[in-house]
């Protein structure tokens, strides 16, 4: 009997865990938190129709791009395929934050059509963006290089929403976060973005959290 | 291994539950049911191209209302957020229902940005109006005031989505409810509204049931 | 302690299948992977401004038809209605396959206004059809007719997504899937589809295994 209370106990903890995006984990890179892609490399063809070239300032952003900032439940559609078997990707994320550690996440395995787009190695940069500045002027004229905070390499045999602690010293306050990827699991024409997440602290709670204590 | 089958049983169930809406309860303020905002309170400003004044009748529905009358998993931008710390909705639901109880949802804690933004007090109100009749002109000119048939308290120390039943006597059949948001959880700026719904019987369906019985 | 370890195994396997989709299958005829509804019988009435007639080729597909081809989390509305107690809808893959089973899932019974629209007797034909060929005008026309490959009945006592396996000798590769609804529990106006699936192997990868081996 006291078995069962805890076996009750167990699911409902996870439960509640999967209901809340499944890590439990805030994410300032969700787009409905007001995240968003503001650069990517080239996009795997898709068709013509629902590729729309912007012009400058933020020009070449994928109409389907937000898809990578988005929750999805076991749909392998629901991801975005950049070209090749490298690429990147740039947010801006809903605020400014101490980065604790970013999530990349592949649709499960178990409902995959194709797990060789899966992203392997990815290197991580960060810095901090005044939010309407002359980021988007850098941006086009690619001359912005960053030097990376973090390396990672995404595990097929792992669970698919993959957490990557920082290890090195912090970063400061930022609010651009740059995935790299250099390799991929074997597919040579593209790798599939399903979800890409970023977890840190609000600077402004922290101040809170001192002058109460 | 009874206790493995009895474990796997209670997993099975609660994840049933988990998949049926979080609760297992028919809503009838449900969008995708038929069920739609009809009056609320100023929303938050969210930029002016979002806000779209409609007219007389429909006057002042946010394009984002219907956000309160659907399910989100997670993602603590898919609420609609009220100015101020008190405010209403107004909904029209489905089809007409004796009134059992209502939920209330925030966002799970563990991945929202803010708590403070959380309603607190509410009371309900819950009244008949013929489909298509005259209610919008009576919410134009603002004098429709119906009691209070329940009152609540939301609770940031208990599961994200809280179920109120009714206490006192029937209302007969309804097919209007609104609630009446006194207070949040500290927030000066904003109410923000996760999810609504509306629980009861269809009383078409308690009179086929006792037709039948 | 032991027994505890084990009840958390359990927990998380199946909140990872639940996650994937609920049942851990690959899905074929998922539209967001780019399977589409090609044809269906006449939708139930829904108000005419939601329904485009769309011309020759392409014509009589409801905009809201492709909601049988995505998941949905305990949404009673989120089916799609077709007229009377019979019905049919025909899907082009995302790809060809080899047939396996179908998934026929309606929404779950806690939350359901009504259980009587849902199908109950059903027919599947599957076939190849050149992707762009003269398929759209053999439907107009009304002329193709194939047998069928599978029965079954869809018991509203069991699980709301029950797959059915095929049992006769494989159809070869296909990727055109045809279900006929030949009656639902006991709706007299309408049958509602609220989500379908299909299932099997994708021959490519088969010889991929072939050749490995
Ligand atoms: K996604
Ligand atoms: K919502
Ligand atoms: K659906």
């Amino acid at each position: 009997d006291e078995i069962r209370i805890h076996a009750r106990d167990v699911v409902l903890r996870e439960i509640e865990r999967h209901a809340a995006d499944g890590l439990g984990k805030v994410d300032y890179a969700l787009a409905s938190g007001g995240a968003r892609v503001v650069w990517h490399s080239e996009p795997y063809d898709l068709g013509m129709s629902s590729w729309i070239p912007m012009g400058k300032g933020r020009n070449g952003i994928h109409t389907n791009a937000h898809k990578m900032l988005e929750p999805s439940f076991g749909e392998p559609g629901q991801c975005f395929p950049l070209r090749g078997n490298t690429g990147f990707v740039e947010i801006q994320l809903r605020t400014a934050i101490i980065l604790d550690s970013v999530t990349l996440e592949h649709v499960a395995k178990s409902v995959a059509y194709d797990r060789s787009s899966a992203p392997r190695d990815c290197r991580i940069s960060a810095w901090f963006e005044p939010p309407g500045g002359a980021g988007d002027d850098d941006r086009s004229t690619g001359i912005k290089r960053m030097p990376p905070v973090m390396e990672f390499t995404y595990d097929l045999e792992k669970s698919n929403a993959q957490t990557f602690n920082m290890v090195m010293a912090g970063t400061g306050v930022i609010n651009m976060v740059r995935f790299d990827f250099s390799s991929n699991h074997g597919s040579s024409s593209h790798t599939c973005i399903y979800r890409l997440r970023v977890h840190g602290h609000d600077p402004k709670s922290l101040v809170t959290m001192a002058v109460q204590a």
